[in-house]
């Protein structure tokens, strides 16, 4: 057989190509759409190329964005990998001293950043000690470009850009991007796509059982570009020739809604967050070509899923992934034999993560043992993962070593079941799990059940400890708008619902969880705050 | 990014751990069906694969097998390479001395033959020089199992060999499995499949613009296991986990309209023959779950693909490639801006071989000069492809030089067009195209006008030498059964369908086109045939 290498110049031939007639549509800062295809994406991305040759970046630099989700951002992510250097998309919301400490370690030559962005981005810009330029992108609403002999603009580098007619990688192993997971305990983590994982997982999500991304679809990542590649949507579209919807800045519910419904989207992609927000927009609109509400990131409760089925006629589609993942690791189709059960049943197995996709291999391990457990659904282990596009390590970080088993197996983090069909269902995460008298109780379980309230918005339970039972989960929970709750409704909700013990003494009102840069809870704040007050005290707090 | 291998043990592995339940039906030649599952065959392929260790096949022996399609030959597909070794499949419908040829060249150490092929197989048993032994499967008829030292009942030889329990390729690029071409001049030549092909090609018939194979499916591949892996489809049903009807030694029309039925096949495949048989049977037939009728292995006749738009309400789907392209490498999906064309046009669509899948790509150069010719839809050049499932090569042959480009292209031997969308239309073989004149006419083309005449069954177009325009065609009819033709209604019916000096002087009417051992129209027996003959008389024969 031909020794072709798989790498994104392939997939950007192919669009460049095939598909030069599909629609790019950006969203500025200002609410435009600004709409554009694949012919003129690719050959405004030759000269971005050519701008890269231009600017000196090193044949294998790193170059950063501080963007949106845009087409400019899009012919980034194949001007720098098509010529051999490397994307890296710096994340908006990680901590200033974050951003500041990722530029660096990856030694970001160049940073292009949305004009929009730049009160972000700009008063970092003397720590960064690598980045010789910055070219910002206007996005159609920000300051002033400041005057600084770094400073270029997008536009007016490309207008001088010689365009590169040429796009070869010969080896499909060399890196292509890189992405810093938003761990909440000490520095990011650096993790560096190849080319040949990149292609695969573009191919992975047109697959019939995963995503099934078709050149019929119209895409909307709500999902960031600088998160996970857009769940790696941003190249799978491009080799699909879906067309693709770049929201911008605004990602508020209304915004999102009026997309969905306004540009016929087929396939829309966000966190739980997201999709709890917009659902209320979508009432009375009508979404014929909907076929996929994608969901992840963290768990979807099981009653937005079914809030969407009985609303639009459509559940969520719950895929499970990290950054360290590209982030596609399953996707929770339902199997044929399984099609015809009662709703109920169909819910619950929604609820899950689903099977793992083609050319990934999951396992349960016993925690610290690393022995593998029976796929039965109630053994609980470690969740582990390998495959040509999982991590291997972490970019010049000596934290890599505790992330991988002896045999080279990515430790997700995730406690699971997986029972005998495959459908892999999470518990918790292993840092997340609450023991309680030598047993475990799954704080997203919990989660889960009491966002099933009617009058409650959202639910987070943390362990805190106790004299008695060593730990006992704490529920913080925000009540919908206009609701009244308490600790007693929530209690006398969960009792039936589940075991006895699970039930916690403690129940918090609170206004918002907090979330992380990603939009997932941050169970670290919530025991911050709660774990130095004095144990079995409630205290309800009604809403306005 | 792990290194992790692309293999076929992975998809076993994944078929073992997921598919257990799902279903391989295979009819024996007493038109039994017997029914078993993905456990139950994953679990035998691991004791054939002990079977190879206790014949002593060496560590990459080539492990032949000559049969129909069958559960027990899917065993075989993944128990030799899984344990390092070579599945050679082959082909039955090769002439006596090809067969010997090719087991030679191989250096098959083992040959597995059904029990039904004994009659076939068993005569050139002893001039097969690297074959140690004959296993024979017993499919349900056939002659006595001979009394020869070589020989072992299939059975027998899985019931004392041991389990082996573990799969595993470090080298995603070692061989996995050979297939030798049906040349019409000639020895076979031999086609080498990697693991990495044969695993990346599997994937590309389950994206949603291909086949779309999905675990929901019901495949039924009535194209043989011998070749070219049954398009591909025995591995791909492995991976998604779709139930696999095996039709066995019946490929009767009768029999396989039965079969798709009773069986609730949502996918069917085989070439322009078969479906052309296949049709009438369907009258009257439901065929609810039915969703895509694939067809390839030689041009499909717009009119066949219309008499199933119109009779089943399901177009056919034609699909191009070759023993050399593993064999996908485009697929006639409409695009979507296309979809809602007239009927009419979309049959011209259908009519073309489609655009090229993921990862393959394509060019067509004048002849000869191995310049590139433009996407316009009207300049003709030869067709040739490169890609990760694409011969670099044939397997210790000489012949590998002239069949392909210098960079390393494979020329098809394929004449075609492509036009601005992608779309492939195949206009002729570079050695069946007629020069006349000058001009190039089509063989291709004209057939498929005459075989839209509504009492032709067949038609086949070769060019013969003329003193005048160096070649003119020659058109060889068979009219369908009852029907009255002759050579001015053919001629009449062209008039105004293709250019005037297209239309053949000689049409002659035979009762059957010769095909070659995949079912292809045998052109060069129809030269053999027809060129010694002196041009420009023509003969009319009436059909009974």
């Amino acid at each position: 057989m031909q020794d072709y290498p798989l790498t994104l110049c392939h997939v950007f031939h192919r669009a460049e190509r095939l598909w030069r007639d599909k629609e790019i549509v950006t969203v500025t800062k200002n609410g435009a759409r600004e709409r554009t295809t694949y012919g003129d994406w690719a050959e405004r991305t030759r000269r971005v190329a050519g701008a890269l040759d231009e600017l000196g970046v090193s044949a294998d630099g790193r170059v950063g964005t501080f963007a949106w989700n845009s087409a400019r951002h899009l012919e980034l992510y194949f001007a720098a990998p098509c010529t051999g250097r490397v994307l890296h998309t710096l994340n908006i919301r990680l901590f200033p001293e974050q951003v500041v400490y990722v530029a660096n370690h990856a030694e970001d030559e160049v940073v292009f950043v949305d004009r929009s962005l730049l009160p972000l981005f700009w008063p970092l810009v003397d720590e960064l000690k690598t980045v010789r330029h910055v070219i910002v992108m206007d996005d159609g609403d920000g300051p002033e470009i400041p005057d600084d002999p770094r400073v270029l603009d997008y536009e007016e580098l490309l207008a001088r850009s010689a365009r590169v007619d040429r796009f070869h990688v010969a080896d499909e192993n060399s890196a292509a991007a890189m992405c810093y997971t938003s761990g909440t305990t000490g520095n990011p983590k650096g993790v560096v796509y190849s080319h040949r994982s990149m292609t695969l997982h573009a191919m992975a999500t047109m697959l019939s059982d995963t995503f099934g991304l078709s050149e019929r679809d119209v895409v909307l990542p709500v999902v960031p570009q600088f998160h996970a590649n857009a769940w790696g949507l941003a190249h799978a579209v491009v080799m699909t020739g879906a067309s693709i919807i770049m929201p911008g800045p605004d990602l508020s519910a209304p915004a999102i809604a009026k997309l969905m419904v306004e540009e016929n989207v087929t396939v829309a992609a966000g966190v739980p967050t997201i999709w709890m927000g917009v659902l209320p927009e979508l009432e009375g609109k009508e979404l014929p070509h909907l076929r996929h509400v994608l969901c992840g990131g963290s768990a979807v409760p099981r009653a937005l899923s079914e809030a969407y089925r009985k609303q639009i006629g459509l559940p969520i589609l719950q895929a499970w992934g990290m950054t360290e993942t590209s982030p596609i690791g399953s996707v929770a189709t339902i199997r044929s034999s399984h099609a015809d059960l009662p709703e109920e049943d169909l819910a619950a197995l929604r609820a899950t993560v689903g099977i793992t996709s083609p050319l990934v291999d999951v396992r349960i391990v016993e925690p610290g043992a690393d022995t593998e457990l029976p796929w039965d659904g109630k053994a609980q282990g470690e969740l582990q993962v390998a495959g040509p596009w999982i991590a291997a390590g972490y970019y010049r970080d000596e934290r890599s070593a505790g992330s991988f088993s002896e045999d080279g197996w990515l430790r997700t983090g995730d406690v699971a079941t997986i029972d005998e069909h495959g459908y892999i269902r999470l518990v918790d995460r292993t840092k997340d799990v609450i023991k309680s008298g030598g047993e475990w109780i799954s704080s997203v379980e919990l989660e889960n059940e009491i966002m099933g309230h009617p009058d409650v918005a959202e639910a987070a339970v943390i362990g805190v400890p106790d004299a008695r039972w060593g730990e006992r989960p704490l529920a913080c929970v925000v009540a919908k708008d206009g609701a009244t709750l308490d600790a007693d409704a929530i209690r006398g909700y969960l009792d039936g619902r589940v075991a006895k013990w699970w039930i916690p003494e403690r129940v918090e009102m609170i206004d918002e969880v907090p979330k992380t840069s990603v939009g997932k809870f941050s169970k670290k704040d919530l025991r911050e705050r709660f774990t130095g007050e004095a144990t079995g005290a409630t205290k309800a707090v009604e809403t306005a």
